[in-house]
């Protein structure tokens, strides 16, 4: 045996039996996340730690060995963070599931391995609520939500994840776990270092417990749909829906989005609509159809051909359905090159012809969706693994995507994080100055380059 | 002339007439802050930059120079982190008051001398609220409430000054200028370096440019103002709304403090009341009373003589004003010591009645004020000045309020931040791990000391 080897028996040992895996079939549901890039590495192992402690040990033997870590939730991440590099150690959370809701104080303190919705639907027992809403919400933990600081559809009216974290536990590089912030929904003793690790895509600690901000179960939600007959009235509806009034929810899919999930699910949608919006409002009764009138007659007056409102909210859900379930649905027309660009509200037109002539020029099919609201689209390039030219082109357009949303001060990522899969690309949004500031902390944190090395950070 | 005066002369005469300051008479109206500490120093200079270009400068010659730089806002601060120190440049940001408020994306780009209260009045033209409002909002200048993470009364409901930054413009220890964030809602490109600086009290970097994220105006608030004969009922009654209800303000007076105000404003509040809570909703109107119904009938079932409701706005203000010169009111009665101590809601009992239990034990005043709803209480210690017994018994007592609220799960700091008044207890909160991260990232942005030394970290 040699010492590496050693050190992993010893691991295995020191935690619960059956908590370290190293056979390659057992090791195969851990390595992949949902970028299934071809670059995902061998790890020498997988452990699936059931506690704080469980993690500071495996950390530990890390540190020890200079292994690098790979933390994971539950895979479901769309830029290759989650992706083993070979030889690793893949720290998975998926054992620790702990749920804890306080009525009184309406937070929750939860393991980093429960799913998103197991939250929500802890939360709704006491009728409360946990905002933050990926798409992906019942196939993503709240540690890989925490670590990638996740966006989804609520966003527009109620932030992002990171507005819902109130304290941290996280094990460091050098294995030592700490606690920061805490129930508490005041509190500036030092610097905001909870606020630090939201987002850090796993490249600082690993999460291992975090206190969430909850809020009163909002009312039902009134829903509205709206086809265009051309991309550039829905555009501009979004604009001016968002200066107007201020939806819950405010959601874009293009002609080919629209047709993909139509051929999924025979819904009845428009197929000949160049865009629908799916809008809704969660304000109290009165106020709910007040507003969703002001959004409808915006919706008019910028040539919406259709516009259909409810209040019941089965019906409601089946649109919101429709578009949560659009990447796999697009998915089904090729392999997906899947971006997060996002630009400040006034410039989605310009982002949103952009891509059209991107796809023109590199003759590739680009389905365009967006949590339109806060101006976060995910252009889905779609393509033929078998050609390798048509993949070609495909890598071009991803790039001449992301130079596009830099060029109009977007950003090149709005929620699914950096990864391994845009790394390439930080530095050219970031600019040299604060890229080096990103490598002076994670240096000061992480000297080893221990905690996920070449994701995000180079 | 020494080095020091000749490099002085350089920034002298690279920046606009005016903008470096050396006589002692007018450098006084800028040394001191709201603590008014007898250790306050006498700063070798005061800057008064107009541009970030400027800052870079006055920046750049403290790092040749080696001069301890203290960032000002407008010196409303409570923990002595703007307070001069020998030798230092003091960069005054009270020139750089540029406020601009974008409709179409409900968002302001506001430069950070600008009050508090000057960009809530930009919003409101046009139609907009930029919520968080310490109660110093007309006397403290946005780049101050980024720096110290600011809170106020509407955060039970509205969260802090954190939630609604998404950018920043920071000039760094080494005089370069960074942009972070910027006006976008959803943005995960690198570390979340944007919220580290909001809350490091100047330690990291100066702000010369804040992007914030405004809210539609919310409907007009009822008001409810609830008197109690016991300090249990009122927090107990408080410890029930926070469950139940959500209102947009919670506050707390005691019966010193009712007696101090009372005393200023001759308003008719009741003297003999042990608390009293002023309660809001901003609801539409039909929830709105809804909800004030509701908490009045859980304040009555705690035991409160007199509950009275407006819905008219003034009317209600009236009280609100009377909470917000609580500060000013209790300091007539002697000098203060200004504790912001906070606990987990349902802790807020035990907090109170030990605070009780340490006046009476170092036999001194203490008034107790309360942004209730979220735990975070100001015991303001009263002490006369010219006694040293009883100033040093006031100073015993604010060490014991600390050690309690850390008892009780709590935080040293909630709202006004560690500055040089609380640096000394900093590791007792946040135990030696997490002191050593905060110490770890401070040296990786500031490896010379140069920023506010001695404030937060020693
Ligand atoms: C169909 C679909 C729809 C989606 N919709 C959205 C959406 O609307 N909004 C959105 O934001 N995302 C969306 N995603 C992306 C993805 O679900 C999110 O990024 C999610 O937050 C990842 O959570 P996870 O548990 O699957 O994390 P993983 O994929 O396992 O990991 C993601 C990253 O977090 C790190 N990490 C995970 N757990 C920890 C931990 N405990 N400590 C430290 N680091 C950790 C990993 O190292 C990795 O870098 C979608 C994905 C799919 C497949
Ligand atoms: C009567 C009264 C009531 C108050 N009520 C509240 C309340 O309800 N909630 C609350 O949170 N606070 C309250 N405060 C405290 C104070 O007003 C806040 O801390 C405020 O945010 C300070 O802003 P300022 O501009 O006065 O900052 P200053 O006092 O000038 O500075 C505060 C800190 O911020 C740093 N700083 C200032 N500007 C910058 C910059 N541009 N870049 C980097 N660092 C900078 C300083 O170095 C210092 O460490 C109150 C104060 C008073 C006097």
């Amino acid at each position: 045996m040699t010492t590496l080897q050693i050190a992993l028996a010893r691991l295995a040992e020191e935690l619960p039996a059956g908590s370290v895996i190293t056979d390659a079939a057992s090791m195969d549901a851990y390595r992949w996340d949902r970028t299934n890039s071809p670059a995902t590495g061998m790890p020498l192992a997988v452990v699936r730690p059931a506690s704080t402690a469980d993690v500071q040990a495996a950390v530990r033997f890390a540190a020890a060995t200079g292994t690098p870590i790979v933390p994971r939730g539950a895979g479901s991440g769309l830029s290759g963070g989650a992706a083993a590099i070979d030889g690793c150690l893949i720290v998975s959370l998926d054992r620790m599931r702990g749920v804890e809701v306080d009525p009184a104080t309406h937070m929750a303190t939860v393991q980093p391995g429960a799913l998103n919705a197991e939250v929500k639907a802890a939360a709704a027992t006491h009728g409360l609520w946990y905002p933050p809403d990926p798409s992906s919400f019942e196939i993503s933990s709240i540690g890989g939500n925490v670590a990638t600081n996740a966006g989804g559809l609520c966003c527009v009216k109620y932030g992002v994840t990171s507005d819902y974290v109130l304290g941290l536990t996280v094990v460091l590089a050098d294995g030592r776990a700490v606690h920061l912030g805490g129930p508490r929904l005041k509190d500036v003793a030092g610097l905001p270092l909870t606020k630090l690790f939201v987002g850090s895509e796993g490249t600082l600690g690993i999460i291992t417990e975090v206190v969430l901000r909850l809020i009163p179960a909002q009312p039902p939600r009134t829903t509205l749909v709206a086809t265009f007959p051309s991309l550039s009235g829905a555009v501009d509806a979004v604009i001016a829906i968002t200066r107007a009034a201020r939806p819950s929810m405010l959601e874009f899919m293009d002609r080919t989005t629209i047709n993909a999930v139509e051929d999924a699910t025979r819904m009845g949608l428009d197929r000949d609509a160049a865009a629908m919006l799916v809008i809704q409002s969660d304000e109290r009764a009165d106020a709910a159809s007040e507003e969703i009138s002001l959004i409808e007659a915006i919706c008019l007056s910028h040539g919406a051909d259709e516009c259909f409102a409810t209040s019941d909210p089965d019906e409601g859900e089946a649109f919101v359905a429709a578009r949560r379930m659009a990447v796999p649905a697009v998915e089904r027309l090729g392999t997906l090159l899947l971006e997060d660009v996002g630009v400040p509200i006034p410039r989605l037109g310009e982002l949103v012809t952009g891509i059209e002539e991107i796809a023109a020029e590199h003759d590739v099919t680009i389905a365009l969706i967006a949590h339109a609201g806060d101006g976060n689209t995910h252009p889905l390039i779609v393509f033929d693994r078998q050609d390798p030219a048509q993949r070609e082109r495909a890598d071009r357009a991803y790039a001449a995507v992301m130079a596009l949303a830099i060029a109009l001060g977007g950003t090149i990522t709005g929620e699914h994080g950096v990864g391994r899969l845009k790394q390439p690309w930080l530095g050219d949004y970031l600019g040299t100055d604060v890229l080096e500031l990103n490598h002076r902390i994670k240096k000061a944190l992480d000297p080893q380059n221990l905690l996920n090395p070449g994701a995000m950070l180079a």
